[in-house]
């Protein structure tokens, strides 16, 4: 292709609104622009790495045995009804009616989708299990948008779902695919971590998401010691250890505490350390309940947690009317008094003689035990997993870390199937049973977009091979007619090797040239000039190396033809 | 690929509610399913007839200079406001609303998004021309749907839409891109033939649809009689020969006419032919005009060409109560009495002594000479061109054929750029000017589906082999461990050398095995069986075919993999 029809060509600024330096480099080296908020064109540029990397994910799922197809972006609401998810999903989800009074939800995961075309055919065992992908525009009515395509509103998504007999067979399936994204993305340049996640409203047991470590990504997890091991923040299960155990028990008491509402103010009030008191929080459910979560103080709440504790969807902080009324003291709360369901974290176990509020202004309770002076209605994991935290599992410590979640993929056992009319099949025994199924996504916009974030240097963008929108950027300098047609045989040359060439045939100097080459971040450059035709060779330079090398053309073809396989 | 894991196996039968052959097969061979009316899946079958419409597309657009982006899906209404498309598209339009307030419609074709992406670069006439296309999914909220893929609410499309500087550049590259579609379809085994067209609510003077013939087909056009010219029956512009040139005059006269409403009535009354009697029909305007249109008893009006003749977007027969309020009598309105716009069609001037209704209930005028006794407001060609008719242009005899429209190409000129602001760019004189555009569409689903409306016998599918889901059907017969491990090496060998196979490896008979293969349509199938394995070598039927050859392995292996390039 010649740079000079290139629509998009680079921009010597962009606007100081775009905070990632990666999203900046795409802009401004022609790969996007954003149409509405969250809503991206793919210039040329763009579109040819967001074709490799489907290329990649193609391959790898045709490997694995999966089945592309491809299923209506519109999906009738009926089929989210059935499995409740209209109201499960209903923030994200955007909906949209036709002439004739049909209801339909713009497609942001498919499950229904794919459910409700399994059960049209008459499976049996001898049809399972199968696997079957698309790659489709996905909605979600996101409030905030990201860092350009890491969080949009609409975005390019392989989503696949796979159909078990059984949990065993999907077991093997799980590995299976757990291995084809790990090729994935390491075939992109990416290292991504396999971390044990949360299924939000996707039904099932449990999940992984992909991770690639960036400062800039919204997963926040822990991993162990030897890197074996890492689970996301809301299902990292921490132990606490004892912090006093064998201190002396002293009798429970109340008594005046001129203190401010937060933990450090009673730290300050009594030279204690932060565990010695019981911070506690009220929260109302989404079902109407009011939650008291308690805590030790030198920790802090993951509401996640403390919602799948309590069984119910979402949870938000009660407000100070709320708590007035119920009769509760903000920054004096007593797990002791307050008569709404109570939840603990474990932590309440692991400190001797606690302080805590006593649900009056300015007093507060001292020598609390739990077990001896009070009890909660249940003790769960419920604490923010952090750096030094033990695993609950192993004991051994953790350490956080945090990045940007490229894929995912989904237990999702018979949570849809049992939901969903006749979606069943025929078992060995001529039973019918409710298929197991998996699923399993990559979002290729924001694996795009990450590839820019990591790989850039100063001047530009540095695309590893596999993701590069060309093979080769070639550039001529100088209006010398012998260099030109050189210049143009080789790139006819190149071409007819199946070699992919971004031709640079501009009449600009030698500056704004590589200036553009090292923005758009193609892995080679090959330069004609007077310099090299007199020589009959061609100057070679990688895109991460400081200086050119002189090659005979040969060697260069053989060598670019051989990587570009 | 193997059969037995293949979602989307044959049926015995279809719901007979499907009316098209090619259709009812695409589902019993497993190709497509229905979602909700209208929107479909396709399974794996289908969507590897579509990957390789679209690659074919890709190449021969890339071919013609095209650069291949992607645009959002949902476009920001505003858009659609600066051209006033969102009221005169409303009809097929869908619109939804994030929880922002945004509101949006879903993509049915994107002129307004391609100059909004254009407009936002600073473009010179050294950036032009250039075209930029897509393979997106396009929503249309059609009334009816028919034929399965062939008319649909949801569909995958490949737009295009070129920039120029002038209308010179522009129609080289229309007359490219008409190439470049004739080369395509030629390739996908479809005779397409251009057929002038009439631009909808596309904008720009003139456009052209690629028709393939076939009797399912929604387009009518006329064809002169060496093929040369083709239009739709909505442009034919038609010239009516002289009935009677030579016949006297005679003095006009109004009297009782005991005849119903239709000119056939009139013909039995009078014993005259049809051509006598002038045929009023009294319409509506969407902007509420009334508009009285005259024609020539033996001829038919089209609406579309009294719509352009009448300067408005949409008309309706006046209802009997309009007209009874006008005055006007049904059945014997008559162009001399009515005080409405009046538009006669040019063949009022072929007749001399016309008789026509006298707007008065079984009251007839007599002898009514066109210029003698009335004229109209305005005559133009407002007939529906009909087998026989002589084309404007050159008199020729046309002859009417029915086919799918699979593509069409527009020139749009100015109409987007000059109604959207800051769609210029800076000339080489330094000036400001709209760009001159033309776009450019292709409908994938309706591809697929002409191809098996064609290609097919009584017995399934005859994919041509550039459409094929597969290159090769191989089938195994019988349980003899030597003939299946002999299968299953060819299996692994064919792929090896980059050709597609589906494996029917079940344990069924032969008549299931060869029944599923003719029925799914792939060009070659190769046998495996007791017979072959002993001779050491297999067995070649191409589906049109009726008898098999036997050959050696390697001399078919070579042909296929020429075949499959």
């Amino acid at each position: 292709m010649l740079y000079s029809t290139l629509l998009g060509k680079s921009l010597r600024n962009v606007s100081s609104q775009i905070l990632t330096r990666g999203h900046a480099l795409l802009t401004q080296a022609g790969f996007v622009r954003e149409s509405s908020a969250g809503r991206f064109y793919l210039l040329p540029l763009g579109m040819r790495v967001q074709r490799k990397i489907c290329r990649i994910v193609e391959q790898e799922m045709d490997r694995a045995g999966a089945q592309r197809i491809h299923a209506p972006i519109l999906h009738p609401l009926e089929l989210w009804r059935e499995t409740n998810r209209d109201q499960a999903a209903a923030f994200e989800l955007m909906q949209v009616k036709d002439r004739r009074g049909g209801s339909f939800v713009l497609g942001g995961t498919a499950e229904e989708m794919m459910v409700d075309l399994a059960r049209r055919f008459d499976l049996s065992y001898r049809d399972l299990p199968f696997n079957i992908y698309q790659f489709s525009e996905k909605f979600r009515d996101e409030l905030r948008v990201r860092g350009g395509l890491l969080r949009t509103r609409e975005f390019l998504m392989k989503d696949a779902y796979s159909f078990h007999r059984d949990r065993a067979d999907f077991e093997n399936h799980y590995e299976l695919m757990a291995e084809a994204y790990t090729r994935i993305f390491s075939r992109l340049g990416l290292r991504a971590r396999m971390v044990e996640a949360d299924n939000g409203y996707m039904g099932g047991d449990y999940c992984h998401e992909f991770v690639v470590d960036h400062e800039l990504g919204e997963s926040r997890y822990l991993v162990s010691e030897d890197g074996a091991r890492a689970a996301h923040e809301d299902v990292a299960a921490v132990r606490h250890q004892e912090m006093n155990a064998g201190e002396e028990l002293l009798p429970m008491r109340t008594e005046k505490a001129e203190r401010g509402a937060s933990v450090e103010e009673g730290v300050r009030l009594y030279g204690q350390p932060a565990w010695r008191q019981i911070k506690s929080v009220v929260y109302k459910s989404d079902s109407g309940e009011w939650i008291l979560a308690a805590i030790r103080g030198d920790l802090r709440l993951n509401e996640l947690k403390l919602c799948r504790a309590a069984g119910c969807r979402e949870l938000r902080m009660a407000t100070e009317e709320e708590r007035r009324i119920l009769g509760s003291c903000v920054g004096f709360v007593s797990p002791l008094k307050l008569k709404v369901r109570r939840i603990g974290d474990l932590s309440l176990q692991t400190v001797r003689t606690f302080y805590t509020g006593a649900d009056e202004f300015q007093r507060d309770t001292l020598n609390v035990n739990y077990g001896r002076d009070f009890e909660m209605d249940l003790l769960a994991d419920i604490a923010l997993a952090e750096s030094g935290h033990h695993s609950l599992k192993d004991g051994g410590v953790l350490e956080e870390r945090r990045g940007i979640e490229v894929g995912n993929i989904f237990q999702l056992g018979t949570y849809y199937t049992e939901r969903m009319d006749g979606a069943t099949f025929v078992t060995d025994s001529g039973a019918r049973e409710p298929y197991y199924m998996g699923c399993y996504g990559i979002g290729i916009d924001r694996t795009l977009a990450t590839i820019a974030e990591i790989y850039h240097d100063e001047k530009g963008l540095l695309w590893p091979q596999a993701a590069a929108p060309f093979d080769v950027h070639l550039v001529v300098l100088g209006d010398d007619s012998t260099v030109r047609d050189n210049a143009w045989k080789l790139y006819r040359q190149l071409s007819g090797a199946g070699i992919e060439v971004l031709f640079d045939e501009r009449e600009e100097s030698a500056g704004v040239k590589f200036a553009d080459a090292d923005l758009i971040g193609i892995p080679n450059r090959i330069t004609v000039s007077k310099k090299t035709v007199s020589a009959d060779v061609v100057e070679l330079k990688g895109r991460a190396e400081t200086t050119a090398r002189l090659l005979e053309v040969n060697s260069v073809l053989e060598s670019l033809r051989l990587a570009a396989k």
